[in-house]
């Protein structure tokens, strides 16, 4: 299959168009939508959406319990699904719980998520990749900055950009606790990295990714082009939505207060994995699904 | 001298309540200070300030200047004076510019500073600290949670809490390039560490602070009194005042805006150095001024 968006071919970066649309609805079609056109045009524009208050405080007490109870019972678990922070033995994230955890199997099939995505992807969607993301208080270490599309791509093969990550804030944000920082606009252009994979690359990369990272000086493009960088911030409960392709990060956190949040992608049923256009072998189901690409059916 | 601030002395923390005023002129004469009551009641309670527009753009485009002329000329410098990051060479910072640098010293000596200086200190003032501060973009990293007067007290023997550091912004402060961080309301504690302090600590605590540093129970329980966290942002030529016993950090900076201050420190005349309170031997002039401890006299 033609690569559209090659990356780590070659020894220098290079700054591509994207090729696919944001939005895979029509936008004639903007009044079926369960967001608004503002909403919707402000996705389009900058590559991401926060919608506050988006789940009540119920379910954020039975999401907060649930993240916790399988953080404590995860403990003690060898497995490649729990990923601990570089220097300690703390739990950075839990990997695949759409698949192995009941309750969040119905977080993720929830009928009001799966109308803006649908909506969003023009399609029916499958769930790419789940996790639970835990930024420890005093410890938390920064993610450099990346497209997750790049990855995806490359180490994956997810041919296009016709996906979308869903965080759900599970505590409060803060402009200080190393909350997602995203660079508004930078969805438009795809940013071919330099250098190649190595097979099992991911066994580092979870951790601290090395590779499919984006050179200074495209960075300092991309964010002059988009007016800057965004941090949204809200209260546990809020979602940010963003599109496949968005440069984001975030930095450590010192301060006493953790920021966790439960982690989604949605893709379109017709965007399905092909070979990794790395060449090299596929990464494991828990990170990239194909197996168990099952399409959402919605939940109310 | 009697140790009213004890640290390090025993291996566990204990939080002590602040012995001196904060500001030191009596609130009586509120109607002689250069800046209103409400800065004035601003800075009594959170233990900051901050100040907008404080220097014209001439000014700071002159400061901005000296402050790279000054990190060019130091590339190759060897000295204990240049500071550089833990993981690379690049210059995190350069102290004792009051001293050795005619422009930096006049700018110590501005009599703006020195009247709102004079007045919160109650008395002349001299210089016990200067540096400027280089947070590169893409690398800078942290400055973890501490008290700068724990260290003056225990490893300079500055005797009580009447000093007041300034931050001059020498670029823009935003929320998300590693601003300085702090906790409103902590300078009214003292945070005792638990530890002690060889000699020397100061060749590696330049870099990265491994003593006195407050232990995580005592940083939430400050964070709960004062309400949180402030992030003081703002453009270049802002300053923020913050009294020596303030909590305070910052984050790394992984964004493409690189953060710099001109960073000094004013403390009373009364105030001067004594012993370490560590016992220790004491640490070289150019991180606290002895000898050059002159009153400074103000230039127009």
């Amino acid at each position: 299959m033609e690569d559209l968006y090659p990356s780590r071919q070659n020894n220098k970066p290079e700054i591509l168009k994207r090729k696919d649309p944001v939005i895979h609805t029509d936008r004639s079609k903007d009044n079926q939508a369960p967001i608004s056109k503002e909403q919707l045009d402000s996705y389009e524009r900058n590559g991401f959406l926060q919608i506050e208050n988006f789940f009540s405080s119920q379910e954020v007490t039975d999401m907060q319990n649930g993240i916790f109870e399988l953080q404590d019972s995860s403990r003690d678990v060898t497995s490649e699904k729990v990923i601990r922070e570089p220097q300690s033995e703390e739990i950075r994230s839990i990997f695949h719980v759409h698949n192995d955890d009941n309750y969040f199997q119905k977080v993720a099939n929830d009928q009001r998520l799966l109308d803006i995505v649908n909506h969003l992807l023009g399609s029916d969607v499958y769930i790419h990749q789940s996790r639970i993301n835990y930024k420890p208080e005093f410890s938390g270490k920064e993610f450099d900055w990346h497209s997750d599309f790049e990855t995806w791509h490359v180490e994956d093969g997810m041919p296009r950009m016709r996906g979308v990550s869903l965080s759900i804030a599970l505590s409060d944000n803060y402009t200080f606790n190393g909350p997602l920082m995203l660079i508004p606009g930078s969805h438009n252009y795809y940013v071919s990295c330099a250098g190649e994979t190595p097979d099992d690359n991911y066994k580092g990369s979870l951790q601290k990714q090395k590779l499919g990272v984006p050179d200074h000086d495209s960075l300092r493009w991309l964010a002059d082009q988009g007016g800057g960088i965004s941090v949204p911030t809200g209260k546990a409960g809020s979602i940010t939505l963003f599109e496949s392709n968005t440069m984001h990060g975030s930095s450590g956190n010192i301060t006493p207060y953790s920021r966790n949040n439960l982690f989604m992608v949605y893709n379109s049923v017709e965007n399905a994995l092909v070979r990794p256009y790395s060449g090299g072998k596929e990464r494991p189901e828990f990170i990239a699904v194909r197996e168990g690409a099952a399409t959402l059916s919605g939940i109310r």
